[in-house]
Order: structure tokens, then C-alpha cells, then sequence
């Protein structure tokens, strides 16, 4: 009996299968592109991906067997088949398998324009047709694992009890002042016509979240955020996917126990879920790939202080160091080559750096008891810098107002928020990733364009 | 020894516990807010909850073991406190165990206008405080099973091996026509000085995640859409989220196949991973809930033809059946009550109806050979009506083409979604779940403002 199968699951069961599974398979149906199509005049051969797995299976076709044998040789690479035929074990070949075709039709034919033929093509080409890139093998690993990640943070939070908010997208303020935010409007034009009061794209949802996090404890959000900045980096996009988990009864150092353990867990969980994407990134991609990741895995984190790093670098430039950015005091903001020199030279491994200077963070960030220092982290890892940032928040309602009212921020559109700190308040922390750069940095993966599916930078809404 | 604990774990020990891990729980430490407070001058009882369960843990305080009684007797509700205390079982009271106080602090106390009093609040006025209400008993269960229903959709679709897709949500076209959309513009206001062209938000990921299933041929989506619409129902909102699930090599059957096995496995997961919040729900918001859902599980879906089904209610007019919109017609477009009459009167149970007027559906849907009706499936179900929306989409380059031209619409900006019918297209079919409106029907809830976070319709933008 012919029994649909995917390309996984024939994978699978060569790979975990034991032999009475192997052999129960005979006869099979499969579906899927053409990835290669090359014969010898009698038989031929078909690298068929089907979408369900990295790796293609090898279908062989014979002209003894099948019937226009000439016609199936002329069939394209990207062209949609279906076929039928017998499964045979492989196991002294690359392929643990491959399938001898008995009859296959074509489902979707594909015109002579299609731009992805057999050769290689630069990233920046494949930017331009990024509805069909996912069929390269870099852009099927690539997206693979990003829908594994996003089930890896799930997994990691709900297990925990953890509860995931949506907080809002279209937003009254941009509080955070993390940049530049959208303009959100109807078509007639005036700001207020339909919420009554200016609208904006999100920034950040950790405000609301806030809300949530004193009610249920321990909460995330998982979803978009934009800046309207004009950066044309390879790290800035319009549009990106953030992580922001917040804590109640909680301080910095649960904090930073938090992200540890949720960096270490989505290392690990791609690891054993993408194995051949993995591997493939750590061969076409960034040789370092794995052993950069396996060492972050086995690694004590390092906890040094702000002060403590700015001493570091000072040191380091006395020693004759070359910053780019040599101009080095207490209060600056550190550029990555700075972070890079304190995790890659100095700690050779994960650091979180804490207690940054107040005015250089976030309002809602809880000021230590020095007066100038808040209660923040960025976690900083080797060849990247910084891959998370956290903090402990401002619970003390005074103290808060008068940050606020330092910075000279109205308090208007944010009672709200200061209600937290009046009605049973508590100590409580959070942190945010930026989920395209984890994805970057767990693939090799150099321009965020290349691991969304359809970025959003300036000049740049084809699709 | 004392220990950290949560109200959960406490809960789920009585539960499932043997009786050696019951009796290894002795003193615990337990952090989280006051629902009521009351005492008899010697001995105090304290309703607490800790965020992590539904239900709370009752403490008692003796004026014999802790200080400061008459200050403790005044800990107001909404205040944050941490305490130490015995756990004791109590297998004959309601609830299965009660913690014997020593030590109580005050982490947060709470000004006296705290809204949150012990009376009960309406719906209405706790929209105004959104960010107070997850901690009522309604909002809790309805936010907790938010999340644990976005756990549930993942599940169900990552274990099949679909993969997630974040489509974009600054989009250059709203080809879907289904609705309104919001412009999304940056200060200058000119709506080309960003992206080089205007730019919106989505209205639907479907035609950006077609371009992932002929690569990955299953995959889903899940993540906020927009309309900026002004209507002013219980039913309608300015954001919400979004399943759209896309899948290859597959027709309507299939699609409907899908949909059956996902509407069942949410139910199934909510009322097997809530129970308390299920439970709460069928008492105190909508006593048909559980049987309704069960009914659902246990029914056969059935599937009608959109021509049969408007048979049916001209059947049911000419038999005296009052219709308030009374004109029916083969090419009208269903209303609520037909639909429901449908499902509750003629089916007595879930229904797809299939095979839509071309005419009043969407552009992509595949033409039947008729030539005047589509693959479409909208799924109703007894008390709500239309709850899922799909179809077999138009593979056929020349059909959609000219689909396109009939409407009028330009290709323009759409030729990538035409591309894909050239380039090894095959069938495929999808659908779109309204997130929101699923948890409204999974809860009982009836104003889609009562199931989002913060939610955002005309002229409601405070958080």
C-alpha cells in the first residue's frame, strides 16, 4: 500500500526508527520542489524538498520504469511534483535513504525566469525576492529555527507558570524614550480623529506589562515593536520581534538569574532541535558558530559592575589598547567595541554588567542607594556585546515622581503607571531581547534583514 | 526549614500529591497581595493571592503568636506582603489547606482610593482601570487563559510540525480588502518620507505567509492585526490577534480537516489545563459554557453547501420562521442570525458551510468549476455564529489574474503573490481564526473589550 509520508518523517525513521519500522515502509507518496533534476539518459536523479525537512530525499527514476521519461528529465528546478515509489535504505550511501520512482506528475510548473537556478546567489540578491528565498537552504535553515526559538521562549515561560501578554500595539505614549516612534492615522489625516488623542506604534510593551506583573507575578510578552529611525545598520530594523519578561517580588539578581537561565535554555533548545540547521550555519555561515555557543553554555556568568568595567577599559588603554572610541569616563555609554574588549578580553566569556549611571538608562529604572547608579543590567557575550538589557524598576512612588520629574517628563497618560507603585507595589524587575538579534547571534546570521521574513527598513515595503 | 512557595504549588500538592510530599511541607514563605482581610479581635484571616493560581491561600494570624496584631488587623486590601508561616492541611474545610502565620511585613501598601473594594465591580467600569483589573477574579481567569490558549495554538501547530512565521505588520498593500486600514506615517507626515511609498498596518498575514507555505508547506501565523474601522460593537476592536494557518498540497477538505482538529484541541487544552477558570466561568458568566464546548467535542462537524444552507432558511421563512432581515437570496451574504439558525435550529451542532457566491469573497479564493462559487469554509457553531473563516486559494495563475481584473484591482505591488502561481504553485489552503473572538466563545465573555489586555477601539487609547 502507497502511504503518504513526509521527507521528516522517512528521515526519522532512518535515523530513530529500529529495523521491523524501517522495513514496515514500502511504498510511499511524496509531494514537493524540485531542487535538482540531472540524469545520464537512462536513469535520473531528483533532490526533492517537500518543506517538512532541512535535507532533501533523493528520488531515482529509470526509464525502464517510468513512462515519458524524456518529459520528467526536462522537469525544472522549484517546479511542484508528485510521485510514488519505493522506499529503499541507503546505508552505506551519504543519504540514508532513497526513493525509486514508480510514477510521478507534475503539480506546478515553473516559468523560465525563475531566479533561483542552480548557483549560488549573494544575500543581498535573495533580499530582493524575499518571498522566495525561504526555498534556498541558508533562508530554510534560517526561518526553520526561527519558529523553533519562538516555541523555545514559549516553552521556557509557560513551564514556569509564567503568563504571556499581549500587550498593545498602537499606543498613547512612547514613555520608554527608546527612539523614534511611528505615527499611527486614518485616512482623513488629523492625529485625533479616531482614538481622540495622537497614536504610535509601540516601542516597548514593558510599561503595560508592568500592570500584569502585579497581578499574576510572573509575566511576558512575546510580540512587535518598531523605531521609525532612519539607521541603515546591519543590526536596526523597523520592525522587530521583542521578548520582555517582568517579575514581582523580585530584584536584580533574580533578575539576572532569569536571563541566564533563559539564554542557556534557548541555546540548548535549538541545539537539539535544529541539528542539521545548526550544523549547516556552523559550515556555510560562521565556523565559530557552535563552540562559540557550547562555551556560553558551560559558562559561569560574570556579574562586574559599570565602575568596575570603566576601570577595565581605562587599564586596558594605559596597556596601549586602541579604542576607536578612546575617550573613556565614568558616565559615558559604552559602544560595543567597548563591550566587546570587557567580555571577549577581559572576562573572556558572558557578563552582565550592573548599576550603570542614572543618566545614561531608563526613567523607571530603581536608583540605587549611592544616589547616582541604577539597578540595571545588559548582559554583554563574546562577539556580539550586548544581548540583553534589564533592570530592576522604580517601585518607590516618590522616587519615580521625581525622576520623572528630573527628566522632565509629563505625567500625563502615565498615572496609570505611577498608580502601580500606590496600590500594593512591590519590588520587581525585567529585562527585554531583541529576538532577531538572538536569532542572529544563535545562527551567525550577520544583517538583520536576513532573518525576518519580510524586514521593514527605510525605503524597503515590497512585500 | 522555610521555604519559598507559590500559591500553585501549595494547590497542586493537595492535589496530586502523596501523602509523604503533602506532610514535607511545613513552614513556607509565600509573597503576593490581599484579597480580604478580616479578624474576630484574637484571631485574623487573610484571603491571599499570589498571581501564580485562581484560588487563594487563607491565612490565619493569632493575636497569641504575632506581633503587631491590631496593625496586621489593618493591612488593606490590594496591600503586597510577605509572610512565614505553617502550612497545615485542612481536608475537611473548603479550601485544602490553610497557612498558620508567624511572621507578616507590608512590601506595598495601598492609598485609600484603591478602586479594587471588596464590592463587586461592572465590567464597564473596570475597562476604565485596565490596569487594575487582572487582579479580579473575572479578569485573572480571562487573562490566564489568554495565555494558556496562545500556548495551546503553538502546541498544536508545532507538534505537527508547522512552522511560525512573524509576517509583517507595516505592510504596503491591504490587497485582502477586508477592511479599513490604519496609515502608519513618521513626523514629517509625509506618508512617502519612510518606506518610499505609503505604508499601513495589516489587516492579514495570509498573502506573505502563502510565500512560506510553498516552501515549508505547513505553516501558521500568529500575531496582531488592525482595521480602523469605527464600528462600535461588542465584537469588534481596532487591534487584535490572529491565527492564519497556511497549508500545500492541500484542498478545502483538508483545510476543514485542520480546522475540526484545531477548534477541538483548544477546547480540550483550556478545559483540561483551567479547570478553576473553566469552571468559574460556567457559574459565574455563562452557566451553558461547559456544555456547549463538550457538546462541540463531542460532535460530529458537519458540512453543508452555502446553497443548501440558504435552501434551509427559505424553507424556514415559508414555514413562518421570523427573520429580522427577511430578503433571502442565493448571493446574499449571510447575517448572524442565519447563520446561527443554521447552526443551532437546523444542525444542532458545528457546520462548515462551503462554496460561497464568488461574489461576496475575497479576491485569492478558488473558483469551482461552476464558475460562480469559491472553496470557501466558514465554520459556525450554536450561540456565536461564524467562528473560523478559510479556503482553498486560487493556484491558478490565469484564473487569479483575471479574478484580479474583474475586481478591478491592480497588480501592482502584488506581482510577488502572483509569482508564486508561476513558480512551482501547487494547491493550498488556509484559514484565519479571530483570537479574540475564540477566547470570547472559550470563556463565555461577550465584549471582546473584556478579553484584551488593553484593548483599543475608537477613542479609547488611555494605557
Amino acid at each position: 500500500m502507497e502511504e503518504f509520508k513526509t521527507v521528516r518523517e522517512l528521515y526519522e525513521t532512518c535515523r530513530f526508527g529500529d529495523t521491523f519500522e524501517k522495513e514496515s515502509i514500502s511504498d510511499v507518496k511524496l509531494e514537493g520542489w524540485i531542487r535538482t533534476n540531472r540524469n545520464n539518459g537512462s536513469i535520473g536523479f531528483i533532490e526533492l524538498n517537500d518543506g517538512t525537512y532541512f535535507r532533501n530525499a533523493q528520488l531515482v527514476y529509470d526509464k525502464e520504469v517510468i513512462k515519458d521519461f524524456d518529459v520528467v528529465s526536462h522537469f525544472k528546478t522549484g517546479a511542484a511534483i508528485f510521485i510514488t515509489g519505493k522506499f529503499v535504505l541507503t546505508p552505506e550511501m551519504k543519504q540514508p535513504f532513497e526513493i525509486q520512482v514508480k510514477a510521478i506528475e507534475l503539480e506546478g510548473d515553473v516559468s523560465e525566469d525563475y531566479p533561483l537556478q542552480k548557483k549560488r546567489h549573494g544575500f543581498e540578491f535573495l533580499r530582493e525576492i524575499a518571498h522566495l528565498r525561504p526555498r534556498t537552504n541558508t533562508f530554510n535553515a534560517v526561518f526553520r529555527l526561527r519558529s523553533v526559538l519562538s516555541m523555545a521562549i514559549h516553552e521556557f515561560f509557560q513551564s514556569q507558570g509564567f503568563i504571556y501578554v499581549h500587550t498593545p500595539i498602537i499606543t498613547g505614549n512612547d514613555a520608554e524614550g527608546a527612539g523614534e516612534a511611528f505615527s499611527v492615522v486614518t485616512s482623513d489625516k488629523d492625529p485625533n480623529a479616531f482614538f481622540g488623542k495622537p497614536a504610535s506604534l509601540s516601542v516597548s510593551g514593558q510599561l503595560q506589562v508592568e500592570a500584569f506583573a502585579l497581578a499574576y507575578r510572573d509575566v511576558y510578552t512575546f510580540g512587535p515593536t518598531f523605531r521609525a529611525e532612519k539607521s541603515n545598520t546591519v543590526r536596526h530594523a523597523s520592525e522587530f520581534w521583542m521578548i520582555e519578561p517582568e517579575i514581582a517580588f523580585a530584584d536584580l539578581e533574580d533578575d539576572m538569574d532569569l536571563i541566564e537561565d533563559c539564554v542557556r535554555f534557548c541555546i540548548k533548545y535549538v541545539m537539539e532541535n535544529c541539528e542539521e540547521e545548526m550544523n549547516f550555519f556552523n559550515t556555510m555561515i560562521d565556523t565559530t558558530l557552535i563552540d562559540r555557543l557550547t562555551a556560553v553554555l558551560n559558562s559561569h556568568f560574570a556579574r562586574v559592575t559599570y565602575t568596575e568595567a570603566i576601570e577595565e577599559l581605562q587599564k586596558a588603554k594605559a596597556n596601549g589598547h586602541k579604542f576607536e572610541n578612546e575617550n573613556i569616563y565614568w558616565g559615558m555609554d559604552l559602544q560595543s567595541e567597548h563591550e566587546r574588549y570587557i567580555t571577549e578580553q577581559v572576562i573572556k566569556g558572558p557578563v552582565f554588567l550592573t548599576d550603570y549611571p542614572k543618566d545614561i538608562k531608563a526613567f523607571y529604572m530603581r536608583l540605587n542607594d549611592d544616589g547616582k547608579t541604577v539597578a540595571a543590567c545588559d548582559l554583554l557575550v563574546p562577539a556580539v556585546g550586548e544581548l540583553v538589557g534589564g533592570s530592576q524598576r522604580e517601585e518607590r512612588y516618590d522616587v519615580l515622581l521625581e525622576r520623572m520629574h528630573e527628566l522632565g517628563m509629563k505625567t500625563e497618560g502615565l498615572e496609570w503607571y505611577l498608580d502601580l507603585r500606590r496600590y500594593g507595589g512591590c519590588k520587581h524587575a525585567g529585562f527585554g531581547i531583541g529576538f532577531d538579534r538572538l536569532l542572529m547571534y544563535l545562527t551567525g546570521m550577520a544583517n538583520i534583514r536576513d532573518v525576518q521574513p519580510f524586514p521593514r527598513t527605510p525605503n524597503n515595503l515590497k512585500f
